[in-house]
């Protein structure tokens, strides 16, 4: 899986950059939000601000549509250029969720997905002991207009309905930022039972993906996927079966052995 | 004392204004956001468009430095113009203020005086039973740049601050319309007891004012303030005990029979 294109290692030294980069690796853990083809630069500045308001630093960017650097979202970013700086570049939702061991996506349209539906006061509850563990947990934000996909929300083990005002629901990428940010600040000030998840950590999301395909693979050649209109449909929700099992590493290699074995008996593929 | 300027009777009818007020006028009950000398109009269609995510559709200008109406401020609402357009504005914070039960004010800095300092979650739960039993509420934002003045402050019975990350802290107007309209939002949807409120309805801030003006009055006749470079923080000071006393209208009849009553035993004023 090819690395992230930018990020830390990509920009020549400036001066003060190394005091910024120290105040960076300081801080506390918290999650990283994930913008999924983000439009507008300024955007992504706004968001930056709003997330660095509330310690939340870490930012990943799926194909943004002006490219990257944006000297517009340093702009927006009103001092939070530490955050816009240290953004990593990926092509794929897949490829930035890689090493995540927890991920949650914001909607705002309810979906006919099988995936559990938090508050953001919940999701940023559910997000605490994890990150108290250890674990990598990502909050994705779909595009501004649009929203994310529903295989796009598939990649997430939950989803986070923020809940506006139905008459208007003109939230922007920028205040659902905000107010995530904002309220994994308030979880941040509680004390939590992290034990269960020093127990089990999750897969990551890199070798999930590894068994899914695989299964996929192995279901396509036994022509399961039928009609093929159904394909993605059907492949979603194969999807958030496992994904609400909430897989450990062991379990997802376990599951392979099941599908390699099953695969077996039925012969070689042709 | 003088009525808003602008408002609801200051424009032409216009196609579907009707319709639009008639949709203001069946809302749940809600805070008033109440925005002190804001400078940028962008900010105010923000800070708008952010109110009506979450339900909150009163809007009071103290001053806006560009004037209004302002065509700044109805672009940035995108689709929130019924709070735009419905904008009280006043020339003094007393004016806006005049015939409110209960006043929380946003500051950044803590401030050194005696109010209750609460959390955005613990502001909007003190609203709800109030707004409950029918009082008229408001939440005081400060300009973008400086903040309200600790004059500002001791007009309200409690001070709202924003927990955010220290090392940067640079929340915005529409950002911190943003947390509280959301909070309230987050309170409007709890079960809460407002009996208290329903039994003790606090003096209108008018009236309060009547009384500490006459206070005041009083006060500086007998040569109470001195030094006179101190009479400001002596002042304030005195109002803020009286608001934590959370006063009704009885109460403040009461007082200002107290006050008459003293100051006749030291004879007519000079």
């Amino acid at each position: 899986m090819p690395g992230p294109k930018g990020g830390e290692g990509s920009k020549a030294r400036m001066p003060g950059r190394r005091a910024r980069r120290d105040a960076i690796n300081t801080v506390r853990p918290a999650p990283i939000f994930v913008l999924d083809n983000p439009q507008m630069g300024e955007n992504i500045g706004a968001a930056a601000r709003a997330m660095l308001n509330f310690g939340v630093f870490g930012l990943r960017l799926v194909n943004p549509r002006d490219g990257w650097p944006n000297p517009k979202a340093g702009a927006l970013a009103a001092g939070a250029s530490l955050v816009v700086d240290q953004a990593r570049v990926y092509d794929s939702l897949a490829e930035a969720l890689a090493d995540c061991h927890y991920v949650q996506a914001t909607t705002a349209r309810t979906r006919e997905m099988s995936l559990p539906i938090l508050s953001p006061a919940d999701a940023a509850l559910a997000l605490k002991p994890r990150i108290d563990a250890g674990q990598i947990c990502a909050v994705v934000f779909g595009p501004e207009r649009s929203g994310l996909t529903n295989d796009d929300v598939a990649r997430a083990d939950a989803i986070i309905s923020i809940p506006v005002n139905p008459a208007f629901a003109s939230i922007n990428l920028a205040q659902s930022a905000l107010i995530m940010a904002y309220e994994w600040a308030q979880a941040d000030g509680r004390e939590t039972e992290s034990g269960q998840w020093e127990r089990e950590t999750p897969s990551t999301r890199e070798n999930f993906d590894g068994l899914i395909n695989h299964l996929y693979e192995e279901l396509e050649a036994t022509g399961y996927f039928f009609p093929a209109a159904r394909r993605n449909v059907m492949r979603r929700n194969l999807r958030t079966i496992f994904t609400r099992a909430q897989l450990t590493e062991n379990e997802v290699q376990t599951l392979r052995g099941v599908i390699k074995s099953l695969a077996r008996k039925r012969g070689p593929k042709t």
